[in-house]
């Protein structure tokens, strides 16, 4: 693989681009706008000088040489045309995703992979609308992919192997630990073990077992972890985890009206906003 | 608090007594037999050991000293008979329990203290053997105590407030971040979030997901932790995870068929036997 394109230069699309430049390979940044393209331009430079502050070599000149390897573009077919691998990591909207594989599938030539960064969606949500399912998965990565740098990778049934070997390689080479699902799971694994967590901490809140800094110490110091579930819960966002809570069942619902009512209601929305459960300020 | 008795001498109780004779205080070890008298002894001095090669300040005698304030005693009548405080730490069997409780409601003074350690059960389960509701009430220790230092504190609706502030206190006085439980909560705070987290990583491994090593790989990059959930269990002893996976409901029981059928049966138990899920020769 020697051409990159990653489609959407949001948070997460705007830090695949970056990091697989900054591994060395030629990346085509595409966005739908001028004015999105200008935004993402921004994101790279606030990228280059993370990087610089945070990650081990890239002060001498690497942070810097990644920019020069990433193309900007709002044209779709250019952006492809030549593309050995499209990462797709445009919003998490069924309808809008399936438009864009439509497009993509038409315009992209036969051998390219699709990958999507989709967090919420299967791939097998989307596969009929790639046109090539033997080369069509899923490759998910985290959020500050410089600290956090897993690729969790998810074929559907018609995933070709040697496909997702190559992705595998190609997650590698770009410096991340590749984790390789065997079967499609929602949420893939780290969700499917966080969410539990933090469903559990919710829980002893609506249940007024404990107050978040006793259980977030118990956690921490029981295992180690830098962080309570409740200091996650703040990381993610308030918001995030009142949709999230108020899709469950019962227990979950509680929990999203308490969140409601102490917190979002008050604008306290996590680490974001300077306050959640804890204070930022 | 000046007189503290420690009731059992198994892994827990001994790390409690010494932790508290380590702290300052003169405690008292009670054991039912001269042979377990023996062992407790050598795990005393073990834990001197441990605490001069782990404890900052413990090699310069300190460690030593703690076991200079430490009785050991038989003599269920002597142990409590001037006692401030008894944590009981006995095996966790309810019957035996409720006849330690029993007799010890006869012998100690009606001033003292009486808090369980018990891992399973709650305290509402014990309070009517204790001759004293408003005294008695939960103190829990994690293993490795000099390390896992919480004491969660969790009383009965019978449970004197000022009752639960000395223990708190206490607790704090011997080097533990006391974590007050406002009601009572099976599995307290540590195993209410560890077992949910636990559950769904051995879910993981029932559906044919992925690897306990991408699991682990996921959690512990995506989280920080030091250690995945497959790791936990290795420590925990799979022996202990087949039991009480194989008490839930029909995932947890496909889990605990799986370690029995590819881990117990091949001898495979966990750190202590140098392999579970990893290998430690």
């Amino acid at each position: 693989m020697k051409h990159i394109t990653v489609l959407g230069t949001g948070v997460l699309g705007s830090q695949i681009a970056y990091q697989t430049a900054y591994r060395g390979y030629d990346v085509t940044a595409y966005d739908v706008s001028d004015q999105a393209l200008e935004a993402a331009r921004e994101r790279f430079a606030k990228l280059a000088a993370t990087y610089r502050a945070e990650v081990d070599g890239a002060a001498d000149g690497a942070a810097d040489a990644a920019i020069g390897r990433l193309a900007l573009t709002a044209d779709l077919a250019d952006a492809v045309a030549d593309a050995d691998l499209v990462i797709e990591a445009v919003p998490e909207q069924l309808e809008l995703k399936r438009e864009v594989y439509t497009k993509l599938g038409a315009l992209a030539p036969s051998r390219t992979i699709f990958a999507t960064n989709s967090s919420t969606l299967l791939p097998s949500d989307l596969v009929e609308f790639t046109g090539r399912p033997a080369n069509f998965l899923a490759l998910h990565f985290a959020n500050q992919i410089w600290v956090h740098n897993t690729a969790e990778i998810m074929g559907t049934p018609a995933t070709d192997p040697a496909v997702t070997r190559a992705v595998v390689e190609f997650a590698e080479s770009i410096g991340m630990v590749p984790i390789e699902l065997k079967k499609e799971k929602s949420g893939y694994v780290l969700n499917s073990l966080l969410v539990p967590l933090l469903n559990a901490a919710g829980d002893l809140l609506v249940e007024g077992i404990a107050e978040p800094e006793a259980v977030d110490a118990v956690w921490r110091i029981g295992t180690g972890a830098p962080m309570g579930p409740f200091q996650i819960f703040d990381v993610v966002g308030l918001t995030t985890a009142y949709h999230i809570s108020a899709a469950g069942g019962p227990q979950q619902q509680a929990f999203a009206k308490l969140l409601k009512e102490r917190y979002l209601d008050q604008g306290k929305l996590g680490v974001a906003t300077g306050e959640g459960f804890y204070s930022y300020r």
